[in-house]
């Protein structure tokens, strides 16, 4: 599939290349096109990494995942622009550290609301960017959630999420639901500091 | 030890029952002293379970539980009074579903600001109360949280939880990270309507 990751950080990069290793065409997208750490990732990453605008990484995917830093995310979408956005799934892996419970919205009903065209889907934000792209590092069974309007474009995460390993994908329902996901980071610093590592997720149990 | 259990309703009377079973002076405070909830518990409970208005049921204990509902807890702790809550330990169970997010401070700061002398220790607000005073309703392991400033009223609390049969018994640290497990309150909220349940909790894979 050819897809567009927002954003040069540790979040994107990981992104980035687990895609890559899945075989998918992906474009790392960032402000400038020519970001050096897009232009380091792609020179690491070897042959078909691709580096572009934020816009020109949209254009030709399918699929596009925000991992812009949450608090300028907004900003980073309005540089696609909205047509570029039209009818695709925009997978919104962001957190907004500083607005955590400011607001009555979380950050993907903003994007949803800024962007009515696209079809957000909220994941893969409640944990570290390592266990993003390999629940396998931890041992057992453990959650990720998705939130979003889109039926299909949530099944089609939930197939991504399933070829990074993803075995426990609980879809929590509309993209309001995304607040629980966006709140629960207060307890995800909480957990990191308390167990002094950002190595864990949370299982379910009944 | 003597206990005092504010709050009539299911979680109070959860609490208040499973302290009785295990042997302790239980009095259950409410606004009135003569709650219909109360004087009801009592008679189901038999001998020695004992019911009183916040401020006599607080007076002679060493350890009090607010299992008030969220939005009128402060109020029934003014009831009670400061000179009442010197130096003892103030268990914060409760949720105020109306407040997640809105304010910067957590129900149990603004308890602990109110009421300097108590000992507050925010724990058990992660979970439905059945589970609360039973966590072997569910299978396997799963983890309980505990926020407070006083080292040694944490260490008390968690014996008290560790009796009711909590293996995983969690310090976040000071009752500033009592933030973190009230913002919780939406993630466990989505997950109970996509779950179809309230018998459930979460366990910390790494």
């Amino acid at each position: 599939m050819k897809i567009a990751v927002l954003g040069t950080g540790m979040v994107g990069e990981a992104i980035a290349s687990r895609l890559m290793g899945l075989g998918h065409e992906v474009t790392m997208g960032s402000r400038t096109g020519n970001n050096p750490r897009a232009l380091a990732w792609a020179a690491r990453t070897g042959g078909g990494a691709r580096t572009a605008t934020f816009g020109e990484a949209a254009a030709p995917s399918e699929l596009v995942f925000n991992c812009t830093k949450g608090s300028s995310s907004l900003e980073a979408l309005r540089a696609v622009g909205a047509e570029r956005l039209e009818g695709k799934i925009l997978v919104d892996v962001a957190n907004d550290m500083s607005a955590a419970g400011k607001g009555p919205l979380s950050l993907a009903e903003e994007i949803q609301e800024a962007f009515p065209g696209a079809r957000v889907v909220k994941t893969l934000n409640t944990i570290n960017c390592g266990v993003m792209v390999d629940p396998s590092r931890l041992s057992g069974a453990h959650a990720v959630f998705m939130s979003g309007n889109d039926r299909e474009a949530k099944g089609r995460v939930g197939e991504l999420l399933r070829s990074f390993g993803w075995r426990e994908v609980i879809d929590l329902g509309d993209i309001a639901t995304a607040r629980a996901t966006e709140a629960y980071l207060r307890l995800w610093l909480s957990l990191s500091r308390a167990l002094g590592t950002v190595q864990f997720n949370i299982a379910l149990v009944r």
